[in-house]
């Protein structure tokens, strides 16, 4: 089957607050010919995360309160990408920053859109490989963190009783999981 | 470590579009009394995405053009839940609008936010096994699909590869994978 791109016809801001968040309205014109609006374009920072294993297999996590969750979860490492920053770079900053470990193997895990209607920013998952620990973790995020080291089968094990909620997390640790098995 | 929930002292609606989109700006008391704001709250539709296994393992997938991603994609079937609606209803209704399918095997892989900042909504991530057409596809969604069934350890090849840039889709793949392994 032939599948067509839509094309959009007109694009406003409809609210914006930089450097965080835009929503954009647009009317779509749809390959038959149909018109759809408003579709909505929401604008977020890229973002990074990050399943690091240590030598002895076992995967970083955190233990935070997260204000988009409303409870405390386990997280994998990761951030907002900075103005122009690569992502693999963002990654290895953020990993050093929030738990201290540099790691000396990175393979991407993929780029991935959070919601393929409206996107809701974009995600590039990595897999850091012999993680070891050089520093203090030194991190100025709002969050207050537990870092813990867990084997990466206890934490998929945690991740489908439900106690990991951010879709990113669950979805590199399942990655970093079936990557690992290929 | 004792994690404590942030409060908000303030919420302010600064752009809705019911029934689809809505956001709040938050003004947040962290635990160490400092002020955040403002901190953004989106609110999205929750949606399902369903890993649809047939007796011969294999899975259920469409290829589409999606406007969030603004590519062709492979895509677990999924949809928005409607108003109280039951998620696994919602699972069971989408996946026989969209593919003709039922499953008598329904298993859940998980609740998960999207956005651990901001929310923007919420998928209901499911399992279902011995899946069957019944009836062919009655979709009205706007996007044009091929249907394909894949084994799954192929769909994970493609998901590795870079071929699903679903975040949601590449949670329930890699998910259904390991816990089909579990």
């Amino acid at each position: 089957m032939e599948l067509k791109p839509w094309k959009v016809l007109r694009s406003e801001i409809v609210y914006a607050s930089p450097p965080y968040l835009r929503v954009q309205s647009h009317t779509i014109e749809l390959p038959d010919g149909r018109i759809a609006e408003p579709y909505f374009r929401i604008d977020l920072r890229a973002f990074t995360v990050i399943a690091a294993l240590t030598a002895e297999h076992e995967i970083i996590v955190g233990r935070q309160y997260r204000h988009g969750i409303e409870r405390i979860t386990l997280l994998l490492p990761g951030g907002l990408l900075e103005e122009g920053e690569d992502a693999l770079e963002a990654a290895k900053r953020e990993l050093l920053e929030e738990t201290g470990y540099v790691a000396d193997r990175w393979e991407s895990l993929g780029r991935f859109v959070p919601n393929s209607n409206y996107r809701c920013g974009e995600v590039h998952l990595f897999l850091a490989r012999d993680a070891r620990k050089i520093a203090a973790a030194d991190d100025d995020d709002l969050e207050e963190t537990e870092l813990l080291r867990l084997p990466l089968a206890e934490l998929l094990q945690e991740l489908l009783k439900g106690n990991v909620v951010s879709l990113s997390s669950a979805a590199a640790i399942s990655l970093a999981a079936a990557r690992l098995q290929s």
